[in-house]
């Protein structure tokens, strides 16, 4: 198989908004992105990916944040509190399905670790399920990887495909992973950044930049006429901006993030726990603990405004999915439910120009 | 303008199943569409479409229904009572913003007609804002008209395009109206039958199954960097299907409306109020006053086989905003908000076909 | 029967905190409230109940509000686009539950006659069903009447009982009606003023300050054991405030008017339909056209200081509610149902002061 | 201090329904509930209860379940699937705020070790914070613990007070703790069963039955005027019913529990996660494999007849609470947040019964 590459290299390029320089969730700055990959043996291809909203204590410097719960097949710890308060007070975990109450423990036990007096944590963990790669009832993830993956996350560039939470994930019957993308509105819609990042692995009739990939590869969600699963599996998106947004606003940016996964082709099938989160790091809407006990004065960035950042965040989102997609390898592993040996085929980069040239697309 | 064409007659039929005899909401036994067009001078385009999803009384024989609020920037009448009790009791009446509260008292007086002993009616009424085309501040739409639309209302082929509620409508730029589809599962996957019908008047950067139509002819949002507002206006999606849904499978079937539209390259921008609207045909789960009264038997399509459901819906709004572009003509009206004279143009068939073919798509 | 007289003035001072000058929804300083009450013949026993937020045009400086759905067995209209934005941009108007059509014309009329530019318009319109003692199916109130309402709001102190919105309702099987109350902050709690409205029309087994009065006076729901639906009629509540709080934390606000409503002993049966809507008056959060077009700087009263007036707005309602029926006079009106002649007693002041003193209260 | 009573044993009854034989969660037929207390030397004083829904494994034979999010500050794992799906797959356990991980994990263990081909499970854990008196940071709790419970789970009467999730719970400034109660409906109204439990652990200005017991014992939230949390701390409630009950309907059987936490005055402050869970065990609701997996015919209670089941359920969870403060015994622990030695004291059973005399009530 040829090298990987990101979609922009393919000549993929959705939307009408340029990316950032790193064309990833790291372009909003100070947002850090660390990965823990586990794929050991023929049975654990399964890992850790965690997202810190800034380089300091969110529990002490709350973010406000918002939620969009697409389909609500899925274990995400910390829903209802970041509905009801508008904002994270920890780092969002990425992981496997089985692993949701080891990352909760781990997170806790981070943020307690660094504030003395906390009791309550609200814990921010999604999943998706790569049990058709990874022995998921091994239950491989332990709490010390978590803490890992906190410990090593970074600024710059984001590793895309089989790594951290997308070690054994599948799309659209492909080899699916992280992917990450971001995008610069102009100066005269604000300026802002957004970024998104994805761990992909659902299903659906695949559609790159709106080329009909999966069919032209003979590959989609129902040709054979069985409703047996294998759409499922669930997607989380990640978006972080710059723009100084209320919790309602970053709740409906992250409701966008949806369209993007459309424009992939996806089934929002029934066992898919698709959910996005959002958050702001702009300076002027974090919750200090000055603010979050006196009457404060916080930046807000208007309704009537709002839609640009929309738009921003379906592009990036949809580049993000894509980015997963070309950058994940072929992996072999082993089901979790039959224990048999599985292999999941990456999209092969050759015929996907191919198909990419009779669709007047790609370079 | 060379003669109007379905997008399917122009090679565009996106998805994996197949339509119904109609291609039309109209497919599902039983549901009537009724259109009153208003255009009158150069001030009036606008109109009023009803749905009656069945032949009967619906305030006596109630349909499951369920309703998914993708952006609402709307004013939607009846929503927290079909969200409370899961069910509609009135037709369905599509109309413009300003016209709701005549549409609401039209419906409420057509329901205690039929109901001598009815004291509380929860009248249906969407919109979306026709003033780019229509004088909307004059209020063309009277409740008489909304009776028309409902007494009209009638079973087989539904017109489309510049006719009813859509007749003033604005979509990506072009002439937006009404599109109808519909799809009809193959028998493993359940041999339902599901049909939409949109009132399109949204805009973002437009996408025909997958080709960037928008962009190729030179018109989509933001193209000027300006946010100001020309992708608002809103859409009505109305979905009906004769399998046997609970409430809220059928708010579930609603929610992936979205990702039809999202696949047209909508914006879902702040201004647009995007809702769907979803209800079961099927007998065996009609409330009718036995079950209202009673502990009742109800038929029940389970979770695990709604995926199908999920990906034709989706595949159903695409196709009928593709209808209501390629059968909407060319329009001339009055601004509503500056009174200057305006004009939308449809979109352009034979441009369109060129840039299929430049796809690898289209005859 | 003995002259009619407040709560608070029976010994019946429910909550820890006082309430302001007028215990009235007007002592959030701005606020207006008008009444057009229909008592003509014997058949109609109907009004309007018009809150105007502030002195000015509330669709050029909106306010930030929330909304909560105890039971959303209702017609409110303009609930989608409140949830979404997070403000209102019309006065609230209450009505019965077949007027709401004609007050969202009039709603519409009065803003499109204030903003020459306005195309949208989201009527904020309420109800309960009073046609246990109005011929509701007649129609009595137009859209005049809504406007003569609003047009005659002012500030100062506010009729309670058989008023406007209240003229014809029934609560606990008593008269109910329009009930107000207030209450104030200490200081150190942030001082700020909190009002209620309630339009009371609704049922269960009434407690007035904790006195099981229902009972004592031997009427309530559900004594026949028969579920046919005296509990039902529904219930909307108005809060204002000047402290300056999100949307979101209005929301939060608007859902605990539930708990005051709990406290007189409601059924939240399934027929009644239970609304609250939340606003914000205070400069620092008011959404002027400047706000609405660049990015701005809001005042915010932080979550963890929100306790205390989620005390007040539970007080505050239910003080309100009691005023409704202390106020409330003996009404003979038709049923609008069967068309026969009904009467609905006042609740017995005399009666209600000996059952207090029975109960350690009063006096 | 005397012997610990229950409520009903005071002379509180609230309501105007009867209890079960057990006056319990398990009246209703099947429903098992176990007990973990964990208090150990001084610094140790929390627990874990959990709630089987029926006998067998509710992996595999799951039930309609429906959740009100009153207050979200909480960590409630489990919520977006209940709300998705409508049902439960596991059994539901209560422990303290930073034992949710483990919990989880304990669940994810149970449900794998009975379903060998299960690859997702869906834990439902609630939570309330016991730090007043529980060193809640040492995390005393663990998976074992949790295991613990689920074995020792038993139909038959429910122990309450300092038992279990409730060892170390905090209510109204009084030693709180588990409570439970029940109602069954007249044959008329339909004969159903109704159970609630509750983890108490929240403050307000207390009333039992009406009676302001907080205010005469000189103890309510904000007394002081000040607004540091100490009304905050969650309430879980749990409500099962042998109705047979859609989701949408238990969603709101479930939401009814705020009316009965509103009926003891709770503040509902910003800090407490107040949140309720009901399930049905009906037969003819089950979701057995076979109706997952086909067209199925279920059994339904109408809308229109929920009235009386709303008013159990208020009064159920009314009573709940009343027993969980008269059966709670004064502890001596440790505060989690300052390290040091605490103490609450459990209501005085002479001196309420003084107020209760008071006000007309008691024996």
């Amino acid at each position: 198989m040829s090298e990987r590459l990101r979609a922009r290299d393919l000549g993929l390029a959705p939307g009408i908004f340029r990316p950032g320089a790193l064309n990833a969730l790291t372009d909003v700055a100070g947002v850090r992105v660390g990965h823990v990959t586990l794929a050991e043996g023929e049975a654990t291809r399964t890992g850790v990916t965690a997202i810190l909203p800034h380089g300091g204590n969110p529990y002490a410097d709350r973010l406000p944040a918002g939620l969009s719960v697409i389909n609500g097949y899925g274990k995400l710890a910390g829903a209802t509190q970041v509905a009801e308060l508008g904002e994270i007070e920890t780092p969002i975990v990425l992981t496997n399905t089985l692993a949701v109450g080891r990352a909760v423990e781990a997170l806790v036990d981070w943020t307690l670790a660094r504030n003395p007096e906390a009791v309550s944590v609200n814990a921010l963990v999604g999943e998706t399920n790569d049990g058709r790669l990874n022995d998921i009832r091994a239950r491989g993830v332990t709490a010390a990887h978590v803490l890992q993956a906190l410990d090593g996350a970074a600024e710059g560039p984001v590793a895309e495909g089989c790594v951290g939470a997308g070690t054994g994930t599948v799309a659209f019957g492909f080899k699916g992973g992280i992917g990450t993308s971001s995008r610069i509105l102009p100066p005269a819609l604000g300026g802002w950044t957004l970024g998104a990042l994805v761990q992909a692995n659902y299903g659906g009739v695949l559609a790159m930049d709106g080329v009909p990939v999966g069919r032209e590869l003979g590959r989609w969600y129902l040709k054979e006429h069985t409703d047996r699963g294998d759409a499922d599996g669930s997607v989380m998106v990640v978006l972080a901006t710059d723009a100084p947004l209320s919790d309602r606003n970053l709740s409906r940016l992250a409701a966008r993030a949806m369209a993007g996964l459309a424009r992939t082709g996806a089934a929002f099938s029934d066992g898919s726990g698709d959910y996005a989160i959002a958050f702001s790091t702009h300076p002027g809407v974090r919750r200090t603990a000055e603010r979050r006990a006196h009457q404060a004065i916080v930046a807000d960035w208007p309704n009537d405004r709002m839609s640009p950042l929309f738009v921003a965040a379906a592009e990036a989102v949809e580049e993000a999915v894509l980015n997963a997609l070309t950058m994940a390898t072929t992996t072999i592993g082993r089901d979790g439910r039959t224990g048999r040996r599985a292999k999941v085929e990456a999209i092969d980069l050759d015929a996907l120009r191919a198909v990419l040239a009779r669709h007047g697309r790609g370079g």
